[in-house]
């Protein structure tokens, strides 16, 4: 399949290269095709070439979108609405604000979502949001961590959602079990908001490699 | 030990009714000490009294705060600074907001929350963030959920956090493995934006009886 991967920093690495060792053809978008840091990597692996955030949306069948949460309606516009158009966006961003001194916050919340943001602004956009609250490592290997744990999703679109569940268990290894469909794409504020304990727990535990696992009476 | 349980709702008579079955003196702080429908309850279990939210206060060595998050900061203020001052207070209460027509939201969160409020307004009481991510069902019996799942803490007060982890094990029979210390107050940002997902779980799963367990790798 054509994939777009939208971000060259480590959750892009991470995922387009995952993606280009099962076979698939993936386009990493960037706002500068000659980005040396990029081109570096992306040279070394099979399947995988580097474009525009354009040439990369208009390529893919189905996109990623793995930008800092500040750079993803940047990266979009420059995608442009016509290569977005009936596609499957996967939003794995976050809007997180580090502008502030003391400590990361949101810059949208509560009442809204980056990916309300995105369906908004692209209506005919399938967007789905995934991904976004766990490490990277574990994104594209959760047997990373042992026994069972959730991945949530969020997306107006049912077909999309399935889509990219069969996606994800055929080239990341989730299984059907793992999935938790959080509705629609309100689901996302709850999904983005998880951000904030996510990053908590990092301190806590000294260590981004973990996920959570809804445990429920037997 | 005199605990006073500020809140006539469902999470304050379970966990009052807990308390008392442990032996322990327990006052119920209403806004109205003749509450009728307060009383029903509080009159069947030896041990429970009822008071105003001053009363309540004033009687106990530990507090727990059980009241809609909208009526957080107007309880305390009825229980009054003199008798909350050096005391622990465990903030089990969530800024919810039901007020939107489309769907729940928090009052207050991202770059503050209510425990941090209630931490400023009361510099000398030690506050607790707490309990609050869960059902009441599962705070006061953690094996109504098999397999080990987690308890979030926050608070400036290290001592506090320790005398209410000890609490919570002996009365509640949660275990010392099931803590997950998120650090000061402002960690309870994190614990009060956790229930925009215990919603949206609550109406996928259609149960609120559920928890989170860190899974880590081993």
């Amino acid at each position: 399949m054509k994939v777009a991967v939208l971000g060259t920093g480590m959750v892009g690495q991470t995922i387009a290269t995952k993606l280009a060792s099962m076979q698939h053809s993936v386009m990493i978008g960037s706002r500068d095709r000659n980005n040396p840091k990029a081109k570096e990597w992306i040279g070394k692996v099979p399947k995988l070439s580097l474009g525009t955030f354009a040439e990369a949306a208009q390529f893919a069948e189905i996109i990623f979108i793995c930008t800092l949460g500040t750079g993803t309606l940047p990266a979009l516009k420059l995608a442009g609405e016509k290569s977005l158009a009936s596609k499957i966006l996967i939003d794995v961003s976050n809007p997180l604000d580090f502008s502030k001194n003391n400590q990361p916050s949101l810059f949208v919340c509560n009442t809204d979502s980056l990916a309300e943001q995105i369906q908004r602004i692209y209506p005919k956009t399938r967007v789905v949001k995934t991904l976004n609250t766990l490490n990277s490592k574990v994104m594209v290997n959760p047997s990373t961590l042992t026994g069972p744990h959730n991945l949530f999703l969020a997306g107006n679109d049912e077909n999309a959602k399935q889509v990219v569940k069969a996606f994800l268990e055929d080239n990341f290894g989730w299984t059907p079990t793992s999935f938790i469909d959080l509705g629609d794409i309100t689901g996302a504020r709850s999904a983005e908001m998880l951000v904030m304990l996510w990053i908590r727990l990092w301190n806590t535990l000294q260590n981004p490699v973990f996920n959570y696992n809804i445990v429920t009476p037997t």
